[in-house]
């Protein structure tokens, strides 16, 4: 056994493609502690240095999902969508996007996580409204996709288990950032729970994980080949993350936004980037005849948002949690905004509570980041430009110097720039 | 903790040059366990595929050293030298060498291994002496070096503790191909024994851990470099392993050939290879005046090897143990010999029970391959040309197939070839 497992290693290290059985066979004995956690990491460090093709890439997020269970949303009655976000700094349009969605006619089976980064994944931020529950059967599940078109739950312990075991590995191990590795962890658990068609929200920028352009393109590019492999319909925005999404950086803070996106009232930027999403997804399972934006106007992605609320246990008219502590920082002159840096707004809403830095630590509903001004916004003097909500007095002065440098005030408006950068589908346009 | 191991291994990861501090605060943590195994391997593996150049690999080697004690010889009274060979089929010389440059007035302080190739270790090989014990405390290392001038004992636990771990995990991960890594664990390993100077017997071909002459040339330039960065005084010679050395691939097998090369009746390559890396070690530690040959033929050698039997606990004049079935391979035709190729030779001495495949198999002392025909020696159809020594006599037959193919007889004698095929010291000669 550990013989096989060194030949496997060593001809990935030695540069050769692993083969479908090699694949199937290193992944199955890791998720049985067959195959020894030092040797996987060994393994993926090969995968990160030398790379693995796309069939390869298929291979290894099918061995993923056959490492446990699939849902079957066969029998729904509507169309099955999902999106997926790389991640970023105030991106709360998991939380609009859904029930938007699903107020046009699909379902929306989103499973979804708690992460590590600047905030608290989108789980913790809708563990912000009193009485939601992000664990449910599938029997719930079943009932509030039929029901409603949309659930926002955590993902068990039997979706992709060898996925679940390896992110941790990863992440000690400083070989998460493998194309294939993030592109096979991503599909294969959206491939178990059980959607059809999937659109990529990719981020770029200072508060994204691929810092620069090419990157997030060869991601996308390898996720859309990666879905047409595995059978989702896959396609991918390649969007702006210089600075923060929206105004609210934080997770009460955002799920108060969301709102204001479902009620017609969102920030521009949050709103546009979700409708993009809205109407690509509609796109991929056939029901692009349904404007997405007619629904915020009418109310009915709000209603659809409050029965999500219900369905998931929670109170839609709750008050929601915030901060014990305000403190703005205002415009020292007047002019023209720039930034703030989106990385900057992450770490200073970390420091506030927003976010966790280990596994075990707990984050502050209320606490973050309000972006009053961004980038091309006019102010006068003594304008707000930036809140800080905290339940720490203390951690004030900290996120006070982080955000200083942030942002700069300029006496022209400078160039603006779209949310979307950049639409993809299909492997042709590469 | 974890965040630092990270932030090293994404270093290497990423090509950079690891800082002294970093090697020395990695290799420390993970000595006392708080680097994680699965954070080595990947580190490994990143080494492995980035390199480390001379600076970091003496970085490398110093920690592994500081990892656990060292021996200071520095009161000795003779000067002291050591030998270390990449190893290979057939190779017995440490057992003659050592009582040679003893009787020669050096001091071999040889600290060796079991191994886990064709035949065991040395210190496998010398335990086919009744008596002999390897383990020994350092007052008796210290007698012995003064007295006789030479000892061959196990590493203890305490010696390069790091390496011993480490090379555990390169083991099963597919991480022991890194010139750096192999030669900071030869070098870690010599500077705590207390030797101040060092030959390589680096062996390239079939039988060799380095099969091209360009890598084993590689490995003999990095370990001088980090000689003389470390102040070990280093040179190398590069040496034949396309056939076995001399005629007798075993252990007790072994320990008999080597006894007839120190009472000068030794086969021609072992006794011309022993010579050799004699000559280099007396060169490095200023006795180039004594002539190892004469020591040979004077009896002083054999003497010396005799009381080094005796002050590590066996009996010189003990009978050896023989293997219970011998079964002869003849020339099926008159003519000269071609090979027998190293690794067959190798493989087929472990079949017959002279190697272990796993660190907890024993070795049989009598086992082995005897070569009585080697490349360019004239044989008559029927004359014996290989004998197969075990105590399994239902190993015969693999044994017998694998060593059918390993020979040859051809019409003309081919080209002689040297057993020293190269000699190194100094970075100058790169």
């Amino acid at each position: 056994m550990w013989h096989t497992a060194v030949e496997v290693i060593r001809s990935k290290r030695d540069g050769h493609r692993l083969s479908r059985e090699d694949i199937r066979w290193v992944v199955d004995a890791y998720t049985r502690g067959e195959v020894a956690e030092e040797q996987m990491s060994a393994l993926a460090m090969a995968v990160l240095l030398r790379g693995m093709d796309a069939r390869e890439t298929a291979d290894w997020t099918r061995a993923m999902v056959d490492s446990g269970r699939t849902v079957d949303l066969g029998g729904l009655g509507r169309p099955t969508v999902d999106k997926h976000s790389t991640g970023g700094v105030g991106d709360k349009v998991t939380l609009a996007l859904t029930p938007l969605v699903a107020a046009c006619g699909a379902a929306v089976p989103q499973l979804s996580g708690r992460g590590l980064g600047h905030t608290g994944g989108t789980l913790d931020k809708l563990e912000s409204i009193p009485g939601w529950r992000c664990r449910m059967s599938d029997e719930r599940m079943w009932h509030a996709l039929q029901e409603v078109g949309a659930v926002i739950r955590a993902a068990d312990d039997r979706i992709a288990p060898a996925d679940r075991k390896l992110y941790a590995l990863r992440d000690v191990t400083a070989t998460v950032e493998s194309v294939p590795l993030i592109a096979g962890s991503i599909m294969s658990k959206k491939i178990a729970e059980g959607t059809a068609a999937l659109v990529l929200d990719v981020k770029c920028g200072s508060g994204a994980f691929m810092k620069d352009r090419r990157r997030a393109g060869e991601l996308a590019e390898t996720l859309i080949s990666l879905g047409a492999a595995t059978g989702v319909r896959t396609s991918a925005l390649l969007t702006d993350m210089d600075v923060p999404l929206g105004e609210n950086v934080g997770n009460s803070l955002e799920v108060a936004e969301a709102v204001r996106v479902l009620r017609g009232e969102g920030p521009a930027d949050v709103t546009e980037l979700t409708l993009a999403l809205a109407r690509e997804m509609l796109a991929l399972c056939g029901l692009d005849d349904t404007d997405p934006a007619e629904k915020l106007v009418s109310g009915a992605a709000y209603r659809t948002w409050r029965d999500l609320v219900r369905v998931q246990g929670g109170d839609p008219d709750a008050a929601l949690e915030a901060a014990a502590h305000v403190h703005t920082l205002h415009a020292p002159r007047a002019g023209f905004v720039t930034g703030p840096d989106a990385h900057s707004v992450g770490v200073a809403a970390r420091r506030l509570g927003a976010g966790r830095l280990r596994r075990e630590d707990a984050v502050r509903p209320g606490a973050g980041v309000r972006c009053l001004a961004k980038r091309g916004d006019r102010v006068a003097e003594g304008d707000p430009v930036l809140e800080l909500h905290t339940d720490e007095p203390e951690a004030v002065e900290d996120a006070v110097r982080l955000l200083e440098g942030a942002y700069g005030i300029t006496d022209s408006p400078g160039e603006t720039r779209p949310v979307v950068l950049e639409h993809r589908s299909g492997v042709s346009e590469r």
